[in-house]
């Protein structure tokens, strides 16, 4: 039985306590937070114990930690888990800061402990179905990929400016699906984007509708649309063109009623909650990690792919900027 | 190049007229009509004359007619233009009398000239594209056939009142389409109805919505759904479930415009008008009487087809009055 | 919190002591079955007790009980439970025997404990959307339903022996589905049926395939369509037609993965497993049993609902011997 | 009646021969073509003259010309025929030369005679009801706009090496289709290509799969995907996130027919051939044309959006030599 330690207990927080919870394999038995109260709420919903991080990376009888805090904490408590011995799996992103990120990544890599990177999407069976297909061969050789990926509703302004933009606070997640499916990193990253949603998110600095292009060494080509409002719901597919044929990942609908009047033919629209969409994905995330932690099996997503679509978001960043496109190496060397 | 005479003037001649002068082994050289201005107008756009009936079946060089008339002139123009040599396309029913349409059936027989019914929808490319699946064991042993078909809207009560009954008029298409996918007539016919889209239609002794399950000899079912009104479109679908699988026939959209909103996801309607739907079976079914007539091969749909779809409906009509299932054999020995 | 016994081991028994855990305003205390050992299992995994169930009814903390067990015992442990002051959830069927359904009611009335039957699909966010669309009028007066219902693969021969027959013990299920769409019950029934999928099912004295009728009072009809075999999964679908449009209630889909090569274009298939399609429905089922329970509301599905679907069930099985529709009246005077 | 000319007789003019000929406002008198058996089999098919081009356009009973011949000499043709006093339908591209095409332009504003390009594709039923919702604020303001338009096969090497290249051969008609979705034209052209589904493509200096995102003045954007290989058919769907929802208009497929088998759940392909998927559009096209001729009203496609077009194209073509965007307006000036 694997003893784990949850360091925060926000909402996401929250998602990952029943996921360790309701695992056979793994038990809550620690959660901290800045907000003593919150840590203790979901400590006695699942019959764990509220304590401090530190006591928490202390305790040698806990085995993994699952780090769910905000965004700027994840390098430090990275490295102090896992040169206290723990197994980890972090939220995404590693850090805002590449830099930051690839010093992480170093001193971790020193000590030689697992630590996962919680890019959930790549556990969702639909998305994991079609990379299965892919590997299997059933399109062929891959050629052109294609990632649409537009929240429900843009996130306050006050959000927007400390999110690290767009491409590091809701890109990232689709530069690591293209990771995920390319099995490579992109040579050039090329980004348009502009504030047509709210005007209020241009003026901080940022977009909320964007188009990146990557282009991969072998002449592929990937394409990933963001857009932080579709008021149908929360729209997330995936389409890659091959050799001999095409896969598409498509939505979750909230039911399968459709109904047929004189005014046409109406379905239920995508979940709209995050959530909703993902749940399934977080459970099998959780699941890997077990398997990978107890069996001594790779992780199926590294600080090493934190770091590279971290790289990406920087460099889609950049393009932005410059109106050019970025070579992806000269981030990282 | 097949001469062809056309009988009738009215809306479905039209449709017949274009697919025989669009067909490159056919031309129309004659129509006739009791509304004689009504023939003389689709004479002159597709270059033919207007003539009388009796001039048409008379005149040597005219080799086939297609029978596009009055239901009640069926059976005897087949008998006269079968006797005159011609090879005929009949439009369906044969008869509304089924002792009459099997006198006539008798009656040609003896002749020998190819007499084909105009079953249109055995050639629509979605259901000849399900039967084709079908006798290539591409759901193994079919067991379940399912048939919906919904008119768009009634017609007026005072066309009701002289069409036989919505079992001769309207699902003798779906008897027709049932005898062409199971291969083989039923054992028994078991119907229910009512007039629950318009009383008007109950008081004129007829149903307007209806179920009739078929039994076949080898344990196979079928079940025929019809109702006059469904207010989204024409809707024309066919299911079969078999030892290996399920086919399924769908409607035909208006277009392949989706639509999500806050409102749910909404496509285009099914066609509206059976004209729009079947527009390619008519060409489709036309060419395959040219091919067979020309050929001296089999024709796909034949007298002995029509008979059988009318003994369907009369057995539906029995067992709808009776409350009880009726005999196939009974009504035709 | 409501204390809950659980009464039988089995596997649905598991389903359910999963929904008793989750749910927040009830526990699952105690767990009884003729296999010890099965009983001990569950009662470990959430924190239980396994008791013998003479036991469990005797113990006055135990607020409600969920019975699970073999079918024979349904009648009897409901007479028990409620004498006993519980609440009762009961699996489907009530009884094999109507007769000792109509006494058990009978006998239940007089106490006036709640009693819920399990029909879960009626919890099914599918089927419940497309009531609620009906009752919303949103596509006017309900006309004519048809609903499918095939299992993946038949039941063992040994089963069906003891099943009750595919009426009672499979198409139960759609004869209260009907009567949750049509809220009212039918006039009479008419089934048709044969053993198409494996003759010693036949041999056994059942059906493996069944269409039945159901007319209603005010003109309306419903088509229950029954298989034990659709290779492909577990194919569950309800379609109503209205004076003003059509609702379908479709199949769930293993995953959203559609692939299009040279061979088509190809998308997963139905869930095959009942759990996988129902789970929901099973949570949300037991999340109404306790709201009702605990606000003294009525209870969505009752006893009465319990009798009335074997009563159709008996019918059914009666139009099928006798070959002629059944008057469901003359059932329950 | 419009008396109509045709220039050329290759496979598309006998597409258009058929669209003049069934058209009731419009008859097709004169084919003319270098290869003369060519213009005789069309002119003998539908009832007209073959003539030499000359003739044609000195024909004062001629009213109209359909221009189908090579790309070569469309520009001289617009100018002759116009000069001639002749309204003009011109097959798509004006010219490979966005010099030339200017020219053209130019000369042809000062006699004043209406020349309409033949972007078929705005005729087509699925993208012009799409542009209907669009104008009709169905989904409120446009923002982000994705073209996919992949062709089943690669042309041969030798069509591609005097096809003026992808962006001026196959993604004309989504630039095309763009302006016609937005309404206006791009600032800035950004193009990524590679020849990975057939190298010789690249040794012949061009490419076979591209994205090209355009940026509008506006904030919108819009992102064009093509392919020269889609196995699985004619691939040609558009696609709108607007303020207020989404538009999708997917692709026609060659049947409805749905099989679920243990394997999956397959349904028909796209279709395979243009001209399957576009004849509506051809007809739709042509009485565009007529009506617009005979009323005098404007062209629904001007010679303008051809050059609009081919100068994206150049721009296209320009961006993928540099790997910079390049500024549409830097090409017109």
């Amino acid at each position: 039985m694997l003893k784990v330690g949850l360091l925060g207990a926000g909402r996401i927080a929250g998602v990952h306590a029943t996921a360790i919870s309701s695992h056979p394999g793994s038990t809550l038995v620690a959660v901290s937070d800045i907000n003593t109260a919150a840590a203790e709420k979901i400590a006695a919903q699942y019959g764990a114990q509220a304590h401090d991080t530190s006591a928490i990376l202390e305790d040698s009888a806990i085995d993994a930690v699952l780090i769910a805090t905000s965004t700027d904490t994840h390098s430090d408590l990275i490295e102090r888990a896992t040169a206290a011995g723990k197994a980890v799996l972090c939220e995404k992103p590693v850090d805002l800061s590449l830099a930051r990120a690839r010093a992480c990544q170093k001193a971790v890599s020193s000590i030689g402990r697992p630590v996962m990177i919680g890019f959930n999407r790549r556990f969702d069976p639909n998305f994991s179905a079609l990379k299965k297909a892919v590997d299997a061969g059933e399109i062929g050789k891959p050629e052109l990929l294609s990632i649409t990926s537009f929240d429900p509703a843009p996130p306050p302004v006050s959000y927007i400016k400390v999110s690290g933009g767009l491409f590091r606070d809701m890109m990232i997640h689709d530069f690591d699906m293209a990771n995920f499916i390319m099995g490579a990193p992109p040579v050039t990253v090329t980004a348009v984007g502009s504030s047509i949603v709210d005007t209020e998110i241009g003026a901080a600095g940022d977009v909320d509708t964007a188009v990146v292009t990557l282009t991969y060494a072998d002449g592929r080509i990937a394409v990933i649309k963001n857009s932080r409002r579709a008021v149908y719901g929360y729209d997330q597919r995936v389409e890659l063109l091959g050799s001999e044929g095409l896969l598409q990942a498509q939505n979750i609908l909230e039911n399968t009623v459709v109904k047929s009047t004189t005014k046409g033919v109406t379905g239920a629209k995508p979940t709209y909650f995050f959530l909703e969409r993902y749940m399934p994905a977080y459970a099998a995330e959780w699941a890997a990690f077990v398997e990978a932690v107890k069996g001594g099996t790779p992780l199926p997503v590294t600080l090493e792919d934190g770091v590279a679509a971290l790289a990406m978001a920087e460099a889609a960043t950049l393009s932005i900027k410059t109106g050019s496109p970025v070579s992806l190496a000269s981030l990282l060397d």
